[in-house]
């Protein structure tokens, strides 16, 4: 972070200078699939993630590096029962993690995904926003600051994932501040409650949204109060893949919060993102409508831990796989005439 | 085929035959499912597949031998226009299958799974379904037989596709036979035409199911007069997983037609199948329909070869994994109390 200035002013200055999609890279690579052996447009939506992916890395598309960054952090919120598991639950995720025995582990193994995992400040929970702002600017920004070193590797393909008790909570009053709306709008049932503890955390969000609402239309302020670490960290590593033109996958409901963000502090901020897939979570769909993105999968998925966007990395694997190795019509002596 | 009856009664004997599902495999998959280090439910439809994959092996599911199996076959009707490539297009591309050159054998490399191919008297087309029925019933069995070759390296888990210049035209003929509805309700554009072409293909089809329809009451019947022999080798290699307790994954609406003449047989025949994707051919969705089946994946792709249910496939080898690699509650200390 520079020592001049807001902290905040920094991350404005990064979304004013960052780069955009290489369009002869996009040309190039729409003009190799029509030469591929297929016909033109059949490949569907893989066709399309070739070309995002040539777009964004500036050349001929590659994933031989693919990244899963999991950010962890706590929730002053968790305490008042926004989750239907306990605070303690995100720290044994952590280390369930490092041991290799969570399901985001057995998916970067299938796909051959690179995997690593942040832990933010699991001892300090960020504020109670029933009650009080999440995070200081200051310390939102060092956050989003310490996010960016998910880059550190110089990945090819970046997927982003989290996990966080309460953090749906915390989402759904970001993306009430963000989108408009009453906490019954964006609160789902998260990691699993029943009817009584959905009317809890229905009103804990209302209660973070009455408070902090009308301070919150700047988005990075929205984020500071409402949100949560691992928001700010998947926020700046999705503005730090951007600089070093690494195309991104977000996974579900609080990934995409981030995201959120970002897209209202301008809307080209994430078209280097790819939605992997949309959650169970009924807020999810809406706040990907909000934005115009269309996910990649629909497979009734809930769980975090960049599990869905994992999966759709293997879909972006393969749509790659087939962009490179696939024999033109002229290689093969297929005829490439139609009868029309 | 035995020597004894009707070839077709042979077919008919073996759905009769057919193993059923293994309830305390299913049951104990269920079981372990609740005890792994995520929320109830929370990886959706991989927890479905998971049960799924052990309801049909009989045995916690395995993902070690899956194989795509691609039948290759031409058409009478293809001389006609009934597609928008020429019919030497299907000996090329078994030609770039044999080579690696094609999208299926990309994907296949991608994800580790066995490839094979099968062309079916290629230089022997069927019947023009315009003028006569495309096969005799003991063609049609004997390629039925034929198809259930491709259980010989003991697969466990199958995925069909197909090739066919002129093969979606037959699809939609046969459709219209087992589900009604005219030639419009069921020809798309295939692999491209225009409007003229795709006039050419409706009355093309519309034709053939005014020549065969009122014959084509029993399924069996409807495949030998519409179908082709890649349809018909997909119904045998469907039926000899099915006897041999090995799941499989249908590709797109062509290798869809040859799972609903099973359907239409008995329905539970094909209970061991997943639908790998719903393709951008207008007349799948409508076809999963009338079977009461949600396809895995929804891409907007329209190739055939098994690309689909390759792309599946990957999401089942997660689910398994998932399934078989993450730790336990009570492995890996993690807090399954839920606070409600």
């Amino acid at each position: 972070m520079s020592a001049n200035g807001l902290p905040f002013d920094d991350i404005r200055a990064l979304v004013r200078q960052m780069p955009q999609q290489d369009g002869r890279a996009r040309h190039d690579a729409r003009h190799r699939q029509e030469e591929l052996t297929k016909p033109s447009g059949s490949l569907g939506r893989l066709e399309d993630i070739a070309e995002w992916m040539a777009a964004w890395q500036g050349r001929a598309p590659t994933v031989n590096r693919p990244v899963v960054a999991v950010f962890a952090a706590n929730h002053g919120i968790a305490a008042r029962g926004a989750s239907a598991f306990p605070p303690e639950v995100t720290r044994q995720m952590v280390e369930n993690f490092a041991a290799g025995g969570a399901a985001i582990n057995q998916i970067c193994a299938t796909f051959d995904l690179g995997l690593k995992i942040f832990d933010l400040a699991l001892d300090y929970p960020t504020g109670d926003i029933t009650l009080e702002p999440a995070l200081s600017e200051r310390d939102c920004a060092a956050t989003m600051a310490y996010g960016m070193e998910c880059l550190a590797g110089e990945p090819d393909l970046l997927c982003i994932g989290e996990m966080g008790i309460g953090n749906t909570a915390v989402a759904s009053a970001l993306f009430a501040a963000l989108f408009g709306g009453t906490a019954r709008d964006w609160v789902g049932p998260g990691t699993g409650h029943d009817s009584a503890g959905m009317a809890r955390k229905t009103a804990l969000v209302q209660e973070a949204i009455d408070l902090h609402g009308r301070h919150a239309a700047d988005p990075l302020e929205a984020l500071r109060r409402l949100g949560g670490r691992e928001i700010a960290a998947m926020g700046g590593a999705i503005l730090a893949a951007r600089m070093q033109r690494v195309p991104v996958i977000v996974d579900g409901f609080v990934a995409t919060a981030a995201a959120a963000v970002l897209y209202k502090l301008a809307p080209d901020t994430i078209d280097h993102c790819l939605f992997g897939h949309v959650s169970a979570e009924p807020g999810h769909q809406r706040a990907l409508q909000a934005m115009g993105k269309v996910p990649l999968l629909a497979l009734g998925m809930r769980l975090g831990e960049g599990t869905g966007a994992a999966l759709a990395a293997a879909m972006v694997k393969a749509a790659v796989a087939c962009h490179n190795g696939m024999a033109t019509f002229a290689q093969a002596g297929v005829s490439d005439r139609a009868a029309d």
